[in-house]
C-alpha cells in the first residue's frame, strides 16, 4: 500500500467509526454526515468523495465493523458454526459494536431504504450460517440458523445481557445436539 | 361487572390501545400522555387517574397486548412449549402489536427506566418458556428457551419477515429435536 493509500484508508477509517458512534449516540432520525464529519474531524467534502449519502456510509461502516470470520479460517461444518455464532456473539458482547443495533432495529421500521440494506445485511450473515449448518448435517440449517442468531441478538437487545461469546459452544450444542458436525 | 365497572374497563382499554399506537408511532422520545389522551379522545386526567406516568401506561398496555397462554390451557410439556412459541409468533406477525417493539429495544438502550421494565417483561415471559421446556426434558431449558423466543423476535426484527406462526411445530422440531417432551 502507497503511502497516499494507506493515508486514505486511515481516513476511511476515522470517518466510519465516527459514524458507529454519532449512529449509536443520536439514532437514525438525527444522524447527518454533517456531524459524522464534525466528530471525525474532517472536511464534509472529503466525506462525501468516498459515500454518496449517509445509508451508504452506515452500511460500508457495519460491513467493516462486524466482517465474518472467511471460511478459509476455520475447518467445515461444526467448528465454522461454532466459529461464526461466536463472531455475531462478539460483536453483540462489545458495546461500542452493539450500541447501534437498537437504532437500526428502529429506523429499519421507519426508513424503507434502511430496511430494505438492513434486511440484506442480516441475511447474507444468516445464509454464510445456515450455509455452516447444512455442511454440519442439521436437518433444517434455514431455522437452526434463525434459532442460533436469534438467540446472540435476543440476549442483546431483549434480555440486556449479551451471551458471553465462551458459551457459544455450549449454544450451538443445545441448539444443535452433541453429534452434529463432530469429526 | 357493574355498569360502571364495565365502562371503565372499556375506558382503559382504549387508552392502552391509543398507547400502543402512539409508540409504535412516535417512539419512545416523542410519547407523552397528553398525546394518548387526543388518541384516545379522553381527558388527561382520565389517563393519570389510573397511570401515573407513561412507562406506568406502555408497561401495563404490553401486559394487555400480550399475554402468555396460562398454564392450564394446555397440556405440560412439548405442547406447552409449541402453545408459548406459537404465541410470541402471533405477536410478532401482528403488524399492530409487533410494530411496537423496534421503539421499545431503542428507548431501552437509552432510558434506564424502560430498559429495566423491558427486561424485566422479557425475561418473566422467557422464564415460563424455559419452565415448560424443563417439564418437556430439554437439557439446557435457559438456552434453549433464548434459541426459540430468539428465533421469532430475529425474524421480525432482523430479517425484516415474521416467522409464520404456523411453522411454531416445525421450529420447536428444529431446536429441540424429534423426541423431546413426545407423550
Amino acid at each position: 500500500m502507497s503511502y497516499i493509500d494507506a493515508r486514505v484508508e486511515r481516513s476511511h477509517r476515522v470517518v466510519r467509526d465516527a459514524a458507529i458512534a454519532e449512529l449509536a449516540q443520536v439514532g437514525w432520525g438525527a444522524f447527518t454526515i454533517e456531524s459524522v464529519a464534525a466528530r471525525a474531524q474532517v472536511a464534509r467534502s472529503t466525506v462525501y468523495r468516498h459515500w454518496p449519502d449517509k445509508l451508504a456510509l452506515v452500511i460500508d461502516a457495519l460491513e467493516h465493523h462486524s466482517e465474518q470470520p472467511a471460511p478459509e479460517e476455520t475447518a467445515p461444518g461444526r467448528p465454522r458454526v461454532v466459529a461464526l455464532v461466536r463472531h455475531l456473539a462478539e460483536v453483540m458482547a462489545d458495546a461500542r459494536r452493539s450500541a447501534i443495533l437498537p437504532a437500526l432495529i428502529d429506523a429499519a421500521e421507519r426508513d424503507p431504504a434502511l430496511r430494505q440494506l438492513h434486511r440484506a445485511f442480516n441475511d447474507r450473515r444468516r445464509r454464510a450460517l445456515a450455509a455452516a449448518l447444512a455442511d454440519a448435517g442439521a436437518a433444517d440449517p434455514e431455522l437452526i440458523a434463525i434459532a442460533l442468531a436469534g438467540a446472540v441478538v435476543y440476549s442483546r437487545v431483549m434480555g440486556g445481557r449479551p451471551l458471553n461469546p465462551d458459551r457459544s459452544e455450549d449454544l450451538v450444542t443445545a441448539v444443535l445436539g452433541p453429534d452434529h458436525g463432530s469429526p
